[in-house]
């Protein structure tokens, strides 16, 4: 559904400079992108494909509009605009509506009409799926677990019992929400389960990437705030509370009874360890480890930085000795000064 | 199901301070409990909440019993005795049995008249399920695997061929055990895969945790103690050995023939190198990495605290150069003492 | 189905030192194997196994054929000879053919008649589903995908829309391939996603192991080459590009637009940040983090070594000063050669 370069402009709300007749139909990158093409510039490391594009149209921040040798979708976030321009030339499929013939449905489950409940999906007693809500294949609802509107579970998602969603929450594949959580009891050299007795509740516009897990609380709930945005393979352990907004990418693991505050980021791979508690607008940079609680904004990072191999053979085994070499510079130092 | 006070107490087999009448419903933290409830102390963290908790009864320990304003049970072990209390007041549901009609179960497979095998879930040829084993929807048993009596397979859990649970094994949901192992031959340039013959041998009261996988082994069995407590999103690889009662958080890594001891705790994110061994006894703080065998039980730690990014640049720099730095103070050092 | 050592010999192309008349039947370690099974030594640390073996048949390296107490198969290459003779001793099973009755094939979907289609499987509209192909329990094929010839997805696999497999694919239980990438515009302090549109490119043999994810591109695809071997719990998220016979460990987490090169591998739980580029024949130890593109091959390495913990926990601290240390350091140092 190609749109001329004008409309656009108008649906976007943005500036346009240049030929409002042009049309384009799709999105591409600056670099491969030809005439039917919109592109657009967000990430400083790709400006150098500006000056050489073929794009019929590119979005970008007022102050790269000069350089652009074709017409301009002028904003203020580009990589937003684009995202909008997506959606429009692109708009998603409409949402189907019904149950799957293979679908196993409780009698005791309410299942809004608008909704669609993909084959070899089981829903269980008392289970209730929202307004256009999407189950894809083989996704499984567990007892009285609760689904808002215009969610979407892709496909193979798990929702154990107790799990309730918000409105436009997006489930990528294979993700798990509701497992028991890791809480044993030592007893002489045994662990002993603790009972799992809480449940999940997740909530408006929140998206879980492909095989993340979030663990039921003990007690009370786990709780994901709105907005927030998990990526893949992340854990999300019992009575980990997350504020709104907070984004988390992949292979992130938090423990237990952790709280994270509001609009944080954690890169991939940050370890946060449990019973801790992170503020607002904190962000930890990749494969970082928090072991303490973070009570000022700000960034935070951890880890050594990458030698080659013999390199670092020879300086990693020095961090074994690291505090005798602090002593014996101090002992240098105040020998020195004492010498002046 | 309301129980007194003096109930619980015998059930539990420990002494009660207070009113054996009074009765409790639920249970609930030291901070949010009500007259209905039952809460514990196990975690020093939270016994600020004591002085003021509103709990029906609280499990502590002796020492800490007399600063409760409310009635007591007492217990060397409170986070175990709560367990249990629990368990009392929620108890698990009955096991339910019999065939879901959507269920395929080969006509070779055994299946206990106890057991339940629930909805989608596929059995394959020879598989033998034991008494009152309950798997839940969408799970799939392959080939001759054996499930122990009691097992419990939550929901879209794969055990492939050649698998063998003990007794009383949980397998959350997405759990993955006897996917093929990693075994490559170098060819030129290639990768051959090596045939991947092996099971998997997972003894007694084994727990696995969602998305968590286990390779099958090459030539032998991966093998998984008793009593061996699993988290989420855990990687165990071919031919790993899991010593008794080990317990293994969130993330964690074991690379193929690693073999850990008995009563081991590897903290979330931790990673063990392949072909070492680990000796009975041995603690792990989070997202260590173990490049080396272990021979002394203990409490073992590798990485960098955490810091804010600013100071972490400064200093994340100097590790490249940290082999010089230690040899220039030994010069220094060499000069002092030359000199004094 | 035993072979006597002369077939095996001739059926290996490798020369045989012994009795060309005994026979084996099976494989075993060199620690276990009896006068029926096949041994071979291809890591040294198992080399002690090798005097006492009382394998039939031991595949090895010319230089330790003169140790060997029984029958030796002499290889430049004994893991790939072995991995070959236990292919021809354990030849895997014979492909199956058809759709198992409650498997759901779109009528658009094209399914090869040699093809096996699993129970429960979902295959899309526009599906293609190559020869020989063989979908375990419980695969989900998206629309359009396709899947080349002599696949294999052996349960609970989620290949969502636009993924297309080269011949030869391998795909362990609970691997997802297409789903959505992290991809977010910030607006406000909410994140916007932005439409995932590109697909996903797999080369021919390729390996991904279990519960691993790889993301659909964001406008271009993202890109597995040919011959590229993925183990489990990995995610490689959207517009990823892995060249050619790359090898890549557990738990290892590649970031969004990153290209690794041919021939490189990456050890369990590396992370490597997004829009970088690593060139080819690099080789990154476990646990490191790459921050950075690396332009020259070689081995490179990230982390600190594993202390007990009171020792680490004196270390540790000083790295938060390491900076000042140094600066010290260059203070004493120019201090010394003043003074000398």
């Amino acid at each position: 559904m190609p749109l001329t370069l004008a409309q656009l402009a108008d649906r976007l709300g943005v500036e346009l400079r240049g030929d409002g007749a042009r049309r384009v139909r799709s999105v591409a990158t600056l670099a491969h992108a030809g005439p039917d093409d919109l592109a657009f510039l967000a990430n400083r490391a790709y400006r150098r494909f500006l000056l050489t594009t073929r794009a019929g149209v590119v979005v970008l921040a007022p102050e790269d509009a000069q350089f652009s040798p074709v017409p301009v979708l002028v904003s203020d976030n580009p990589y937003a605009t684009y995202a909008e321009a997506a959606r429009i030339l692109f708009p998603p499929p409409a949402p189907k509506r019904g149950i799957h013939p293979s679908a196993l449905v409780d009698d005791s489950a309410q299942v809004d009409a608008s909704a669609w409940i993909g084959p070899q999906c089981v829903v269980a007693a008392g289970a209730v799926i929202g307004a256009r809500a999407q189950l894809g294949p083989a996704c499984l609802v567990g007892e009285g677990s609760r689904i808002g509107d215009d969610c979407r579970l892709l496909a193979h998602v798990t929702l154990m019992d107790k799990v309730r969603l918000g409105a436009r929450v997006t489930l990528q594949p294979g993700a798990v929400v509701g497992s028991d959580g890791f809480g044993m009891a030592k007893v002489g050299e045994a662990w002993k389960p603790v009972p799992q007795l809480g449940g999940v509740r997740i909530g408006d516009d929140v998206d879980i990437g492909a095989n993340t897990t979030v663990d039921r609380g003990a007690l009370e709930d786990t709780v994901i705030g709105d907005g927030v945005k998990i990526d893949n393979q992340v854990q999300v352990a019992h009575n980990v509370v997350i504020g709104e907004h907070t984004a988390i990418a992949g292979c992130v693991g938090i423990s237990g009874s952790a709280r994270i505050g509001r609009r944080c980021t954690l890169a991939g791979g940050v370890g946060i360890v449990g019973h801790l508690e992170i503020t607002d607008d904190v962000h930890i940079t990749a494969m970082s480890m928090v072991t303490r609680s973070i009570t000022r904004p700000g960034t935070y990072s951890a880890g050594t930085p990458l030698m080659p191999n013999t390199q670092w053979r020879r300086n990693a085994v020095r961090m074994r000795s690291l505090d005798e070499l602090a002593r014996e510079v101090k002992e240098l130092y105040n020998h020195m000064l004492f010498n002046k």
